[in-house]
């Protein structure tokens, strides 16, 4: 019952603190999952069910539209929470998909299962308004960057707030998170390569969520 | 102090409801607020301070870049919650500024008071969760439009979740909603008219979040 505490308060101590009551509760819900590389958690049309708190690895959430484009619309990485929030809430079809970019691990639990603890203690349900909140500023910032920002600007906000993010994640799919194609995003590398530009991590807003 | 019972109940009851005292002391920090066409509640680089629940009229929450382009990110209506929840969370100057479009009625109160409440009363809570969560979907779905739909697509879908909105908001603020120029969307709108398109509403799964 208790195996999973060191990588629950891991993966959700900077959202809050819990009870001793309500991590063995939390526990008791939550299973260790490997996923493969390319792998996917969650796929366009199936009904989401899945949420999951990622100890290692990276993924992409995205977009495929009928006529077969892909547009990823996050990346997700060590600490932070998937399976597509809005497509657990809506109980509808999934819009989006979630496929592994690397071999990931994670502790998964059945959505409703997870909300219904959630109402329970207080601390959980903290816990879960700031996971939303934390979510809510995501979002705001990839629509401020998506109206205001070209896509050089963009890529130069991508590394300040995930400076590895070249060494983990393939150039196509960043490009995708761009919306640009290949051969831009090696003119941009190439443009910061020529002015010594470095990939200094920058604090946003969201931080502070 | 019961003065704003009623517009309360109109404005929050679809997130959830309340219990009499939680009524009384919202109430009690809420104050009646009407804004003139044009004036704003919130200006990029002040810090916001102020949560408006709107009771009539229509506002804009636009980014201002620093070479004076703007861009409006969304629109705010009856029954909307604005404020720009980013930025009264962010504790920094704030990145959007809040215009209203039309004289506008409100019930305001400064954030901070209205969050210290609303950390009492578990139905304050629930409704505050809730706000938010409806706020991350419609960012999810402006991301999820942004990145997949063309110009005139995120025409049609601004229409279905507001058949009114041409009659309510001027048409170069649509324009800046869509990120096309007036040229571009009266050429929409000739389309629509050609093809004799109903402006029928269409629900989204926000509306279930």
């Amino acid at each position: 019952m208790n195996q999973f505490h060191p990588q629950i308060e891991q993966s959700l101590s900077e959202f809050g603190s819990f009870t001793p009551e309500a991590l063995i509760d939390l526990s008791a819900l939550l299973q260790f999952r490997r996923f493969d590389e390319n792998e996917y958690l969650l796929e366009k049309g199936q009904q989401a069910t899945l949420i999951a708190f990622m100890l290692s690895g990276a993924m992409r959430e995205f977009y495929c539209t009928e006529d077969g484009n892909e547009f990823n619309k996050a990346f997700v990485f060590t600490g932070f929470v998937t399976g597509s929030l809005y497509d657990l809430m809506s109980n509808k079809p999934s819009t989006a998909t979630i496929q592994c970019l690397k071999a990931s691990e994670c502790l998964v639990c059945n959505y409703n299962d997870y909300i219904t603890l959630s109402k329970k203690p207080p601390c959980l349900e903290k816990i879960h308004t700031q996971i939303i909140t934390r979510l809510f500023c995501l979002k705001v910032e990839r629509v401020h960057d998506l109206l205001t920002l070209d896509s050089y600007q963009r890529y130069q906000r991508l590394l300040e707030m995930y400076p590895q993010i070249e060494d983990e994640i393939q150039q196509y799919q960043i490009a995708s998170f761009l919306g640009i194609t290949s051969v831009s995003l090696s003119r941009f590398r190439r443009k910061n390569r020529e002015q010594g530009k470095p990939s200094s991590p920058k604090e946003r807003s969201f931080n502070k969520c």
